[in-house]
């Protein structure tokens, strides 16, 4: 099918979702950057996030409960650790921006990644290199702590502000990358 | 240049490095294997490892001391993380399996990486498509703790051994993922 007629449809499932409240404010004005160049449209987006979320155990790849989520480095010192009931595994973490990003050809998703390289995206790759590849953007940090085990705190409650503090940065650095980035992506 | 003279140099740059002491010995079988396929050669590889480093802050890239660094996974609980002198930021870090391979087209570059996934080495991707691209093979294991702040300790005493088996568990299981890939790749 047409990639004109592919991004159409798509985003129009875009507007579906930005509707109904799936898709984070944080990114609506890079994703209408991207979605006004025509050689590009988004698949998903997320500017970064910090999430505690309990689990089985490490191994286990499945989510059992979010506790806290947010896209805002603000609200982490607002954290409350010790409040959270769960049994086995609770993780702190921070997860680098992500964007999944089809292109119309080898020679546009080339320049895209490019760019996102220059904005220190630095984890940015090619996802699928078929006819329209993929281009994921992605950032560097990665931050994933095991702050509850069998039930229990890991970390020395006086150490817990700075632990939160450092999460700030992170994706305080994160949000930066991407404010780079949309400068850049405006001189495409 | 010709793909087989760049991989025939590239491979005695390899064997020089392995002589030097350079390659980690946990990938010796899987650079063989790899090496001896006609459309490929490997840039880089790292079975995956555990790392303890101090650092000056989380947003500083520069990785100031290793204080440890081990392939193996038995060695993980041998950790003295009390045992450490360090001035600011102290991390315990599990990073995944990460291998670079130069593929002769992009037909061979897309059937290596979908080897990769099939082996749930799930982050892997391609990280360059010009004339002999190059697929990133990554395991998704992510650890990365500040177990050390302002020079002191972050993590409960008593706590310390149930989050070094975290470490273990996780590196095990990214070796788990390098033995499957080596079982897809001898079918190829």
């Amino acid at each position: 099918m047409d990639f004109e007629i592919r991004k159409k449809r798509e985003l129009l499932k875009y507007e579906e979702n930005k509707a109904g409240g799936f898709v984070d404010p944080e990114v609506y004005e890079l994703n209408d950057l991207i979605n006004s160049l025509s050689s590009f449209y988004t698949t998903s987006s997320c500017a970064g996030r910090c999430i505690v979320i309990s689990k089985k155990s490490a191994r286990s790849k499945y989510r059992t409960t979010f506790h806290f989520k947010t896209h805002n480095p603000e609200e982490i010192p607002h954290i409350t650790l010790l409040d959270y009931q769960f049994k086995d595994e609770l993780w702190l973490m921070v997860e680098a921006a992500n964007f999944h990003i089809k292109c119309k050809n080898l020679e546009s998703a080339k320049i895209l990644h490019q760019s996102a390289l220059e904005a220190k995206l630095g984890y940015s790759k090619f996802q699928s290199v078929d006819n329209y590849p993929i281009v994921e953007i992605q950032g560097t940090t990665r931050l994933a702590i095991p702050v509850g085990i069998d039930g229990e705190i890991t970390i020395k409650p006086q150490k817990i502000g700075s632990i939160l503090n450092i999460a700030y940065e992170l994706l305080l650095e994160e949000q930066e990358r991407l404010s780079n980035w949309h400068t850049i992506l405006t001189k495409l």
